[in-house]
């Protein structure tokens, strides 16, 4: 009998499902099918024949359980109608994946009404997943299994910054993050799906990222809120169409962060 | 009684003390003391009391098993004479290591007579660790162990490019890094030692670092050469002292590489 609601016990269940899919191909060369996508800003943007049967692997389980509700997937876009539209991404970060850098993760969201109420992160190689069930959000792995919080102190000095590519900052004309970038105390590159999840986590002080889609930015949202950080678009909106985003550990910081990219 | 000769498991028990004490610390907030050592081209450098705790733990061992030979460590720097040096850096990454971005990793090479011949790169959160016994290469961790080849058939073209930091690539004067850029698939960023390590383990093809020192790279300079690659200096030379350093997949993609980033 299908459930009635979702719950963090269903995030697990679809995260398993495609751990498993995804780790059959991960490190072992030569199986994959790359193709590429066209992408604004870079040359290449793959996706493998392992996206696509892993996201038709979560569509079937969602569609079993949930016959009712609405799917937006990377691969395969939005399909039904419905107040619930799960938005799913079966390999975030397909470059660090072919890489075999372990920020990649698959990601699994949940609208209600057009809000990310539910959303989970989870990293097959290292064994890591990061969920919010829509009041707190956790973090389990090898260390065990416990609530996050965002690191709530953090002045904008002392504030570690994340974006992924250098190469999509410079695409986003008009933006201050050089400026950002001098007043924090330091900038790291090339984590992914991975960095918003430490920014939970309270690693991480400031994400920002210029070019997400929906499904890149969706099931990440409940995680950072409810772990007291603040994730909008880098006009101040809710974030969850994706475009420009700006995650950070607190309100303040990111009403100062927002001051100066927009500045 | 002391061992005679260096072997693998040596490496291997080096590794599990780092492992154990950094594990201890990280995903820990609040616990970790940084402070900031001055670099060039970086507002903020940090060290914790982790990678010199964990450095000494290394020392002792070494000492004990081997008292006749040489050290050299990120914290402590040189001790002893000896045609044996053991070169360490117990944390490799320590600004992913603060971010939670689990590319950080434990570097441990031993050079005879000034050229590395054994060495090893432990992940400890992922649990991956790459070494090297002087003969072949070989990764251990969640899928097993087997022997690592790096991708001999990649063509500039098809080539995956890595350098962790753009910082550092606009600090290295008349470098044609963008040059290379254009002509490999794609780059990525921010992968630390780690991306050495899938170098050799055949899923990434080029690795630029344009300011290493040695304990940075003596370690995986086994790890490259016995699984296929080549890694140099820039111009060519033998990479052990560190600088600007360059790795590749195959001779032939090492030559072409350094034409470009040298014309």
């Amino acid at each position: 009998m299908p459930m009635t609601t979702p719950d963090v016990r269903f995030l697990h269940e679809l995260a398993s499902a495609a751990e498993k899919m995804t780790l059959e191909h991960y490190l072992k060369p030569h199986v994959i099918d790359i193709e590429s996508k066209p992408k604004e800003g870079f040359r290449f943007d793959p996706v493998t024949s392992v996206d696509r049967d892993t996201e038709m692997c979560l569509r079937e389980i969602i569609g079993r359980e949930f016959p009712d509700h609405a799917i937006m997937g990377e691969e395969y876009g939005a399909s039904g109608e419905s107040p619930w539209q799960w938005v799913i991404d079966p390999i975030d970060g397909t470059r660090p994946f072919l890489c075999g850098l372990p920020v990649w993760g698959c990601l699994i969201g949940l609208k209600k009404d057009g809000i990310a109420v539910m959303g989970m992160m989870s990293q097959p190689h290292t064994g890591d997943r990061f969920w919010s069930d829509g009041k707190q959000s956790w973090m389990s792995g090898r260390q065990g299994e416990f609530p996050i919080r965002t690191r709530q102190s953090a002045e904008l000095h002392q504030a570690i910054l994340h974006t992924t590519a250098p190469e999509s900052v410079a695409l986003y004309k008009g933006n201050n993050f050089s400026a950002l970038q001098d007043k924090a105390l330091m900038t790291r590159y090339g984590g992914e799906c991975y960095a918003m999840a430490m920014l939970a986590a309270g690693h991480i002080d400031i994400c920002v990222e210029y070019s997400l889609q929906p499904y890149d930015i969706v099931p990440l949202i409940p995680v950072i809120e409810h772990a007291g950080g603040v994730v909008t678009t880098l006009d101040g909106g809710r974030a969850e169409d994706g475009g420009a985003v700006v995650a950070s550990a607190s309100e303040k910081l990111h009403r100062q962060v927002l001051d100066i990219l927009n500045g």
